[in-house]
């Protein structure tokens, strides 16, 4: 019989002290997030594969952790399908799909949810990409104006800024902004996707690296040199409708700029003066499921993306037949439990620890007066830890002190 | 394409309200536990099936959901455990094992574990019987004598008395004694696990079905009636010292009545005035990887088992090759939450509630200041809605003055 004493790769285990961290920051944005109207809401880690296949969830659904079904004869099976009903999910966009699907009728509308909860990947594990991994998603679902993405704002930079982030920067831009832009440049609608996937290197190969792969896609030389055009000189204060010229509002819904530039003016209004909103045509975001806003947090000077979302009304009309305008947000819990690890931010705990040493002679009438008096501290709100001298006291004491404890000896 | 809108059968999904209540206990819990210095820690969902198909886990290995490798070719396979590599966890006490062996060096000696996660079981799903649910655990890791048993009734006593539940009755066992009995009888090794497979019957069938089903076994029906008479007086008030008699002690290790009856003494003392506390010599738990003491909370009344736990000495050592005693406490957390439900146990929460219903005419600016004014009450701790009337504006004042909501219409 072999047994493994290491975690699955790419499946981290956390300590003690990395889950006072967790625990602080999961308890601050609960707090934060239930002061604007978010519900804590938990769906199943396990999902029909049905659902986890649709399509809906881009690049993810190669990534897939597949259960086999129960009792199920292997020699029956043709393909992996015939073998597997269920998968974990990898993000929780799809599942609170799902469940608004399933429990319209008993919610708010809009309905504002939140999820804290765990998902999973199966990737290549690397420094910092995870397999099992934390995510934290805000979500208003019903609401079709831009007091969706401005409340998401809202809440996010507050809960950041609550979590000691200063210097964040939300970046914003609409699909519907990117595709007019390519469209308005000639090219096709079959390679959007992949100019939107080479557009979005530009903050790591530059402009003259993305010219060089746009050309690689056979598209017209003066068509990528208009098109680059757009993105030379972006500027942080710049609205969309100053950015979009006439031959690309063309394309455009009505409505899609006025929007943007709305949310972004009042947001300015709004936000805490550590955060800073501005319109960026250069962003991309993932494209799977959004069919409208998309925005980004980046904490300035670390080039560290730190929230990301958008708007998806197309996604809970595919499990009920009616589109339901939705729009969410989603943090990155690890790398900002990373930051405040770096960083020291987590305050000092005021709790008093004491740590109640036990000699092995004592007789059981004696330890029972010291569990009292552990008790009776316990009462007062400390943390007391009642046990026996080890062999090595003196290597127990400075890892208790290390800890924070106070030593009484018995 | 086919979308289910509905949670895998057994898999409950978690509404606001739901949530409520379970972050309400799992707060108290994990306040409650941390004064008694347990350490909160986590491990992964996905385990490696070599450990989790391992005998350590009885029945429940029966009942893992296994994951298909990645990039595995179908036809390559000759069973199931060709297909997959990885599992989900059945339990919490597993995982902790792993876990200890694998980080011990970095741990406190002994060291107090808190979990409290989701465990999954590939069980047919019936009421109160769930396929994914949550469970939540302490262990002492590292303590032999019985200051672990001490310290952990302590603990969850007071931690359930603290949720609001009263008339708690912990029972108490050895596995050794449960042994001995059988032994004495002159029941043979390979028929106990069965013989305590039928005792845990007791309260269901009775003295009369446990025998009728011994004698089933082919068992001496001498035998059967000698130890069957043991468990026709049990006395809330006996302990094992006296239960057991001469003949008995022979095949017990010395000091095993003197531990259990020093851990029953002591916490007589030291309980709650709402717990009771009695040797329990039919209580028998399902046997896996128990080694000594075992133990059970119920709620008097309600023959419900709340809390179940025990001593399992030889599992750590399966990982490292040297034992490491260890003993745990595991509460039933969804039937807790369940009995809180069910009995209004959830205080009224005090925080203040308000709906801010904006008129759909009102200008970007009037938006503007409805959400400053809500930004206000919220940074004095109120939970603030920001939200267009509805058409059906009478429907959604009713909905939210029913979730406690005061209403302000702008």
């Amino acid at each position: 019989m072999k047994f493994i004493k290491t975690p699955p790769k790419g499946m981290p285990e956390q300590l003690p002290q990395d889950m006072e961290i967790r625990e602080y920051c999961l308890n601050k944005i609960k707090q934060t997030y239930k002061k604007f109207g978010f519900n804590l809401i938990k769906t199943p880690y396990i999902e029909h594969i049905e659902n986890l296949t649709s399509k809906q969830g881009g690049e993810n659904e190669q990534l897939i952790f597949k259960i086999l079904k129960r009792g199920e004869k292997l020699e029956n099976a043709q393909n992996s399908a015939d073998l597997c009903d269920f998968g974990l999910r990898y993000d929780l966009t799809l599942p609170l799909s799902r469940f608004y699907a399933n429990n319209a009728e008993n919610l708010l509308y809009p309905f504002k949810a939140l999820q804290v909860d765990s998902v999973f990947r199966a990737d290549r594990p690397q420094k910092g990409r995870f397999r099992e991994f934390t995510q934290c998603d805000i979500d208003i679902l019903g609401e079709s104006s831009s007091l969706a993405e401005i409340e998401l704002i809202n809440a996010t930079t507050t809960m950041l800024v609550e979590l000691g982030l200063t210097n964040l920067t939300v970046r914003i831009n609409d699909r519907n902004i990117l595709k007019a832009l390519a469209l308005a440049c000639g090219f096709g609608e079959d390679k959007l996707d992949l100019v939107y996937i080479i557009l979005d290197k530009l903050d790591k190969i530059g402009i003259s690296g993305v010219k060089e792969e746009l050309l690689q896609l056979n598209l017209n030389k003066d068509s990528v040199e208009k098109y680059l055009k757009n993105f030379e000189n972006i500027n942080p204060e710049m609205l969309s409708c100053e950015f979009v010229d006439q031959s690309v509002k063309e394309y455009l819904k009505d409505g899609v700029l006025e929007n943007l530039d709305n949310i972004i003016n009042t947001s300015k209004h709004l936000l805490n003066q550590k955060v800073k909103i501005m319109f960026d045509p250069t962003l991309v975001r993932g494209m799977g499921y959004y069919t409208g806003t998309i925005f980004e947090i980046s904490l300035s000077g670390y080039n560290l993306s730190v929230a990301g979302g958008g708007r998806y009304d197309k996604m809970i009309g595919n499990f009920t037949g009616k589109d339901v305008p939705a729009c969410g947000f989603s943090i990155g819990f690890e790398r900002i439990i990373d930051y405040i690890k770096e960083n020291n931010l987590l305050p000092k705990s005021q709790v008093k620890k004491v740590a109640l040493l036990i000699d092995k002679n004592l007789n059981s009438n004696e330890i029972e007066n010291v569990i009292k008096k552990a008790n009776e501290l316990r009462n007062n709100g400390q943390i007391v830890l009642v046990s026996y001298k080890n062999k090595n006291l003196k290597f127990q004491k400075e890892k208790l002190l290390g800890l924070g404890y106070e030593i009484l000896e018995n």
